[in-house]
């Protein structure tokens, strides 16, 4: 028997979770609260319910300082049912912004107003991706399946910038933003701020999305959220799913500028969108549905929030005033640790990405220039010492570590140990 | 403290589970099959979670004897999710046998097969609902709103047979399902088997939706799943997000019939549903890619797996050769106990819905003609003994005892005694 002191865990998702929080989740899965039923039984809709969601809300905002003018919504679903739900709320939010505009100009002309509509749409509807990643990849394939490849534009593949593979960020001026002066710019621009597949992180938010007159920025953070500042008011959108850095698998957290929501914005109505050939995406999807309801439109896996609550909660005790910066110097520690053995032996490892974009998350090498027995060799040795979940994605291979926030410096230095060990 | 023995809980879902899964899932979190790690933290991808999700599917399949000819999905999802994930996947399957069909007859001329199918869109793609309570209106409405008006047939809407009130299944020669003659009738006939708000379930399987040219059926068995023998080989597909009679909040399960998925059938291509106006939906509800992927396309909530799994073998071991039919016998009986003492203190309860119609697993009453602080008292009265969770739907109000399969003939039993008290 292997007991969880003996195990560090570097998984890429799902992912380690704090001991301490899974002891009390042991607990109140059989009984929450004395009330004499469980964390999985009690109704999303009892006062205990909206209590977990309440206080799983506030410490989010308390650790990333979300400002009042953002929404924060819990959803079931994960990161690729949001690769699909920002394409459907934030197309038809910009769809109903030009047709009430339209609407303006033309009157009660439903026809002529719809004519030009879809002329608009045809011609300025752009949905800006930069693929930096295996992750934004199948989030941009997505935006095409769900309005068709004329609207979707790649304006980074940095694989062509790294003879066809994944693992730098080009430089901004490489990038092919859609202009903001035609039709206003992009409906929004895409990134995937730690891509978990490949290693890659973006260093800091990109400077070409910054300014008055900035897209709206949409942004997956799913493998790397709470793990860094954020300044939350350049985001239009920033969603994870909980499964690596906040919890566990169940839940996607969405944060997401009200600007967005009636009564500041309506979304387009069905009609409209399938009269212009844009998709129609499923009411548990709509985020004004699921944001007017407080996050319970349909059943929310209450278990998962309160996991997510407690892990954070966990961080806001831990780093108090520093909040989300304590994690961040952390964050930052364990990764230099690594990396930093990692290139000192560089003749037995070579890291995967760019120095210039190496993820703090997911530390992506090769041994012996990815020999398939010596990387054998080398998980099974770390297995040995109680170091599990290290084999790359299969569409990578070599090794990864995920270093999320429930890794430990100690963990991390256990791993840097046996590096060396190795090496040697 | 309150102590789980101490309470029978009739919440109407999530709902209870079995203690002795909840005792065994209190201890994998922690620590599965010894790794040292948890169920939450295991890769959906391992094989230990390969395993749990064989294990689940075995379960079920043992259960309701499901034939060869029918695949089972486990997806990230629950009820209102698959409300849209019919449409959309039905939908598809049924432009694409049109399409194909059609360019059959006009060979390479795309421009006519798009002229052509959309006609056929237009006169014949109808979409049968049985409105019997709120969840099937809910679905309806759904339909409405991902695929327009025009191609939903309310073929039975049952207030309109009850004072404008739920809680009756009018006769079949009253429905208006779409002529099979037509277009070859409806793309599926959808209905509710249980309403869960409304405690109205189906006695037994639709006569009209029987026979050779039987139209596709679709079944939600959110609440009613596994408690009664089910003709698979009926359905073309049954779903039920798994918080109530199967396990907790995170997944819904899809019976779906194998001549609905490639290589049987082929999806419309999503350029084609949008330029017929129809919606595509999100890849995560696309059931040839979570059939594709054995449930594992996007992360599915593993742990979730693992207690439908486990409260599934519980039956089988429980029910052995009789299967199901075990499970159906119990609940039959722990609802024939209450409704027996409903009826006979008439005088002080009167139960919602019809008796042709009344749910074995939500039973809906009202407690001295709906008297709003005699009720109240009831409910606290309840409290007191340890009968939890049967305040009734804020839409309906009154009183609903949820007789799910983890209630126990012992809890039934409790609540009879407390029904008798009461009246006397
Ligand atoms: C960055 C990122 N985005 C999205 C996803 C997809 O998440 P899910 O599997 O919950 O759909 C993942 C999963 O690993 C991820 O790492
Ligand atoms: C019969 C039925 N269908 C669908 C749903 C909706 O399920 P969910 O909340 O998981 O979306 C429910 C929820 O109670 C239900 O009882």
């Amino acid at each position: 028997m292997v007991n969880r002191a003996d195990v560090h865990y570097f998984g890429a998702g799902p992912a380690p979770l704090p001991t301490a929080v899974l002891e009390k989740a042991s607990q109140v899965l059989l009984n929450y609260k004395d009330k004499g039923i469980g964390l999985c039984e009690i109704s999303h809709r009892s006062p205990e319910a909206n209590a977990i969601l309440t206080e799983a809300k506030q410490a989010l905002v308390t650790l990333l300082d979300i400002p009042d003018d953002y929404e924060i919504l819990f959803l079931q679903s994960g990161g690729s049912g949001e690769f699909s739900a920002v394409v459907y709320n934030l197309v038809s939010v910009w769809v109903e912004k030009k047709r009430a505009k339209i609407a303006e100009e033309v009157g009660d002309d439903k026809a002529e107003v719809l004519k030009r509509l879809r002329k608009v749409v045809d011609e300025e509807l752009r949905l800006d991706y930069l693929v930096t990643g295996s992750w934004s990849l199948k989030a941009s394939q997505e935006a095409t399946r769900l309005t068709g490849a004329k609207h979707v534009n790649i304006a980074l593949d940095a694989r062509k910038a790294n003879d066809g593979k994944f693992g730098v960020v080009p430089p901004e001026d490489q990038w092919s933003l859609t202009p903001r002066t035609s039709g206003g710019g992009p409906a929004f621009v895409y990134f995937c701020d730690n891509e978990t597949v490949d290693g890659v992180e973006f260093p800091a938010f990109p400077r070409s999305l910054e300014g008055d007159d900035a897209p709206l920025v949409c942004a997956d953070m799913s493998s790397n959220f709470i793990s860094r500042k954020v300044d939350v008011r350049k985001y239009a959108v920033i969603f994870g799913g909980a499964q690596k850095n906040i919890g566990n698998t169940g839940i996607a957290i969405v944060i997401l500028r009200k600007s967005l929501l009636p009564p500041h914005s309506t979304p387009a109505s069905p009609d409209v969108l399938r009269e212009l050939n844009l998709p129609v995406g499923p009411i548990v999807l709509d985020y004004p549905t699921i944001a007017k309801n407080n996050s319970l439109y349909n059943t929310l896996p209450i278990f998962d929030v309160w996991v997510a609550g407690q892990v954070m909660a966990g961080l806001v005790d831990s780093y108090g005033a520093k909040r989300i910066g304590g994690q961040e110097e952390v964050s930052n520690e364990k990764a230099r640790l690594i990396y930093e053995t990692l290139d000192k032996y560089s003749h037995v490892y070579r890291v995967v990405p760019d120095k210039t974009a190496r993820s703090r998350m997911n530390i992506c090498f090769r041994v012996h220039g990815g020999d398939a027995d010596k990387e054998k060799a080398f998980l099974a040795g770390a297995e040995k010492k109680g170091l599990l979940g290290l084999k790359g994605h299969r569409s990578v291979g070599g090794i990864r570590a995920s270093n999320y926030n429930a890794v430990s410096i100690e963990g991390a230095k256990k791993l840097v140990a046996f590096l060396e060990e190795y090496a040697q």
